[in-house]
């Protein structure tokens, strides 16, 4: 049987303000949280205006290490006040929490990673971790079920348009001369997914008159497809409301706390050890 | 407890014309209303047209000061026949009256606030207070419950296309250069939800390979997630017609009476008192 | 009691043949008129393009011609076998089989009526008629029921969206200047709509950030709107489809008899009276 | 009574390998298949890029060969290994897999056969016979069923956007004139379904007032008409979901292997005789 330490007092505090909502302390980092991440992704978008990055360079750069500096911190943090820090390393969001914080200090090592600043824009991803704050948690974890269960009749959907879309290119771009836009057969697979989706950008369309009747013919089809997958979740999200109905089990009471051994979220009510690690909650 | 003092009788007499739709004059009166603000949101829209203009200035601006004086008027017997006109100006309502009226008389007191005239197609909200007269009430009633009920669902969706858009956009600039029209990360994202949403202008599109293979990936995203919205309304939709077969109080039977005190709306058939105010009706 | 005079023997032969599609003769003649039909409208399709009109110019008006002779017999024949041909020459149909048989002879008469030609094009509507052979016509019955339903909650929808076009294409309007192509309101409302319903031209777009703000914005209101006319029909034929399974009284069965004195169609399979004009069948 | 002859022993071998995908040689068969048919698929669509094409026409051609010999080595193997040879020749897959082998042999046969080459493309089709593999099967086979019951009624549908788009086209051809692009009726036509089905390429667009106004009206109605193909397949698989948790006789179980008389396909589990020709499997 493996025995499971406790952290020390400063480091489960820590924890607990950092991992957990729980706490008002808690609740208030998060809160910072949230307006930091939000602050830098405007931040890298306005840097990405040239007019605007020339008149303001200096106050878009001290507010950029601001937030770096913050971010490093909290890495830190992180790092520290967690049993297992490896596998929060490497873990979906502490790759995403380093990727938040090294692009300034790269800028500086590395010439010519400028454009490797916009990296920086990926920090909005974080944003889905803090969503635990917010009530409609509930909301997304049907919304998620529903699209679960009809996961495989997509797949399927998405496999047949894509081998249409393969075999409709390649015959338009027989069809079509290279003068309309369609100088290869991947490019022609570009225009007819284009065209599937109802998109219709009109960067490329067809000219000939049998070429204007295929995609004719593909756009009616591609209205008609729309509906596969619209039917596929409208019958899944009528079933899990009805299922709602009947009995109650079918939405899991999740609470905010996060595993102080393993990072495991999503624990239930009245859970009392981790369901990934055993670890006491 | 609260008195209330009963309007003075020509005042309890206009309030029922301009405030209600029972009597044949409050019926009247809203019908005139009805064509005027048509009237003049067809006045907007010829003014705007440059040869239009030209050619019948004088006509129309005769019509628009006609619309004008009526607005005015109407807005001066809205503020006497009701108890607490205070409330009325800083309601919903009572700013789009306002904002219907005063447009032509700024023009002659400002310079350059002839942009400003176009804020008179707002007169066009007004239409939906007068919406009572019209039957199709309950049905739209109908759909205003359905949409509520799925509308955490609908922010979550939302909330979730936003963040990805933020993402996908950022993606196409770094990967799409500045000729092609991916100038900014705004611009880029502005680009992503018009291809997210199958819109596609065309004023900005892919040139690259990679681009245009990330464009696609977009597209097919965008093609699979309209399913989404319109499978949360549909089952929505479909349990608000079982439950409308069911029990038949889910359709509240509502008046078109207004509340002499505090102007609510919407009142039982069989209402006595303001649901709001407790004003006797 | 009004008294139903029979129809002499050879007109009540022409009505059978030409009206009904019961008997051999008449399903020929309806076989017939649809591919004198098709043929005309692929005629009129050729002619407009303008090098192909240029080389096939004679064999085109000689197909023309016939095919108007026929039309114009057809027309003469309908007009003495019905009892009551004023009836016949105002209803819908009527009037579409005079617009088909007309063009061609006024184009002699008057100068400069080329462009009446394709009018033509309109005989498309008579192949409704001839709908009456195929088989599938119980399921179109079922879709139309589904749309008549749902009528009401459609018209509300698309008031709304008009409403909501006039107001935000005013302020596309006001926010846009000239030289995006935002000429007038109207036009801006038009690119309003284009924008809404997804469908995105491209020869109107913002160029300012607040307009790309706005237009973003227009988009995922078009993209989560759809869900509502979607929601409406679905709901309605999912009712329908229940519906069906219980009671099969849902389809009404008809046949494709037409009344001799009035021509009402869809007479129950059992009926031995118009259901019109209560004239024996 | 047919008697029927089993095949000699490595017939018998061979029509498992390459017919069925129950045993490991099969399974494997198979596995190669399929990626030598998206490599050759891949090859097509390097070709057709210009530049990629120049540089290494070498290593694609050669690549080429040994996907076109191993597919000839297979055709034949086909051939040998099932009883009625010309039924497969005949056959649909038989056609698509002569097609996929014969091109490359044409084009030096054949002076300027080379854009034949791109039908290569078209072995993509192929890919679905291997489907057999996947284990999602049964969940293409419900849309598939789903789809098939909702046939006639998006027959209707399609049949009532042509004649639609006809009409709406010639409207557009007469008001509209050359200069914006409704050249012809033909292209009117194209232009209405691109907007009907809100593609909106935006290489034709109306420029005249009631040009506009009627695109208006049109990409209104599409947005409206999507509803319905949605609402059908929605219906019906809301129907055949509530069917499958009732009875679970909806769902036949199929297994991978083909008749070898007659290559049939979509046996039962517990089938002993192919159900198209009787043979014993």
């Amino acid at each position: 049987m493996e025995e499971h330490k406790a952290l020390p007092g400063w480091k489960q505090k820590l924890h607990e303000i950092i991992y957990e909502a729980d706490t008002p302390s808690g609740k208030l980092f998060d809160i910072v949280l949230f307006f930091l991440i939000v602050l830098s992704v405007i931040l890298v978008m306005l840097e990405s205006i040239d007019g605007f990055d020339d008149r303001y360079h200096n106050i878009l750069l001290t507010l950029e290490w601001a937030v770096t500096i913050f971010f490093t911190l909290e890495y830190i943090a992180r790092l520290v006040s967690i049993k297992k820090p490896l596998k929060y390393v490497f873990s979906f969001y502490g790759i995403i929490d380093f990727l938040s914080t090294i692009p300034l200090y790269l800028s500086y090592i590395l010439a010519g990673s400028q454009v490797l600043l916009a990296v920086r824009a990926f920090r909005l991803l974080r944003i889905f971790r803090i969503l635990k704050l917010v009530k409609f948690i509930g909301e997304a974890s049907q919304l998620q079920a529903a699209l679960k269960a009809s996961r495989t009749k997509i797949a399927v959907f998405i496999y047949v348009v894509l081998i249409l879309s393969v075999i409709l290119g390649t015959l338009m771009y027989i069809v079509e001369g290279d003068e309309s836009g369609f100088t290869s057969i991947p490019r022609s697979i570009y225009w007819t997914i284009v065209t599937l989706t109802t998109v219709g950008y009109g960067d490329i369309a067809p000219q000939s008159n049998l070429g204007q009747f295929i995609a004719t013919v593909i756009m009616i089809l591609g209205y008609g497809i729309i509906a596969v997958p619209t039917g596929i979740v409208t019958a899944e999200f009528a079933r899990s409301n009805k299922k709602g109905e009947g009995d109650d089990g079918y939405m899991v009471h999740v609470n905010t706390q996060a595993c102080p051994n393993c990072a495991a979220e999503g624990h239930r009510d009245d859970a009392t050890h981790c369901y990934n690690c055993g670890h006491p909650l």
